[in-house]
């Protein structure tokens, strides 16, 4: 039985506890918050503390924290037997404080409380200080995902902003193009076998051999027109990706 | 039966004549390539001319062409019993010449030769000059599809336009993120999960409420670090759309 105790309320904390719960062989032993018991570990009658001095013994310290808090709580913590793991794409594992066995545990995807996911599709980034704490890393990941990538700090941070890209950007122009849909008294559900359709076949082709559209064919006529239609940011915007794919395939500019 | 004539041999034709294969009660009677057969249809045995005044009396004639095509095609062919259909999304209905009734049929989807979906759940838009053509062209619609809007013309190119930011600028951030994960050794299926819940929940709650990142929060922190990792096309990407996040939910500029 593998012994863990998660740090934190929030969307992580939220979909680890939801992911362990499903093991057999993993147990959230405690929950610490700096403030209150999140209800759903109530709940579930996991002991709770807000007082880093009385954390339980454990295999697994699991920081669900917010980014900027990491190295502030990693150096309250007491030395602990087991190991101190944070779940950051963007923080290295040197923000840990080195009294203890240190690792990463990231979940790379989208999450929200309440929006549950499949969290065995989901790869697990993990990293360790020392070789024998990353096999019983590995060990607890596999528990919960069947993708686990052994990757360090600096890849983890490109990850992290190819992450950016993949989710933020492409949400925000999901955004502008409802806008356009709405400005037009359409409904955005006419989108809706586009977006799933470009998201599986970028996946399955890869997205060079996806790529399509008046920039990838150098049509400047179409290219024009639209910009004449457009306002604001959706102008800008188009304007900015369209010169990154005319540059991509060796097309001269807008 | 309805009977139809596929004028054009490209990636729309394709799908076509897949989906109406499926229907008991559509029949391709006739198929129009001004030089020679696709293969699809020769082995179907569908009677084929390179000679539009030889077309075959039909319920519906669709210009499954470019769109630079569209209007001149439609000036040459003869005086015809049935409808004339386009399947554009950035050409008005008025550039079907007016001695045929006319009409306009755009599946919207992005559809490459030999990568299948299912029709079913594309949505067709459709216009017609006369009301009773409109019917005409509904009935055709639902034989291969759930989702049947009528729009005219001024809406569809705004939808094309929603399209290429929803296919053509998605794929090319997909494409951006997968060489940020190539360039540190990573492998890009490391954003496979990401890419599918992002989609998906978009689709599910809005874009709006599943913007999250460091622009959407004010964090310029990060983004002046992310900044300084990217250089050329991601660069200016990034600086781009994360301006347009941050305009969007009233922070200052970068």
């Amino acid at each position: 039985m593998i012994s863990v105790v998660i740090l934190g309320s929030g969307n992580m904390a939220w979909h680890l506890y939801h992911a362990f719960k499903t093991c057999t062989d993993v147990r959230i032993i405690q929950h610490y918050h700096y403030k209150k018991q999140d209800n759903l570990f109530k709940e579930s009658g996991i002991p709770f503390t807000s007082d880093l001095q009385q954390l339980k013994p454990a295999d697994f310290y699991i920081l669900a924290i917010n980014d900027d808090s990491i190295a502030e709580i990693s150096a309250q913590l007491p030395v602990l037997q087991g190991i101190v793991l944070h779940t950051s794409g963007a923080v290295s594992i040197e923000a840990l404080d080195k009294k203890n066995r240190t690792g990463v545990f990231y979940p790379l995807q989208t999450l929200t409380k309440s929006r549950p996911v499949d969290f065995s599709t989901i790869p697990v980034c993990i990293e360790a200080e020392k070789a024998k704490d990353l096999e019983l890393i590995k060990v607890l990941a596999t528990k919960i995902s069947k993708h686990i990538y052994t990757i360090n700090s600096d890849q983890r941070r490109s990850l992290h902003l190819a992450a950016v890209f993949t989710n933020n950007f492409v949400n925000h122009l999901y955004q502008l193009a409802y806008e356009i849909c709405e400005e037009e008294g359409l409904q955005t559900q006419l989108l809706t076998a586009l977006i799933l359709e470009t998201s599986q076949k970028a996946i399955d082709v890869l997205p060079e051999n996806a790529q399509t559209g008046p920039a990838k064919r150098g049509d400047f006529e179409t290219m024009k027109k639209h910009l004449e239609k457009l306002s604001g940011n959706h102008k800008t915007i188009y304007k900015t990706i369209s010169e990154s794919i005319l540059s991509t395939y060796g097309r001269e500019k807008l």
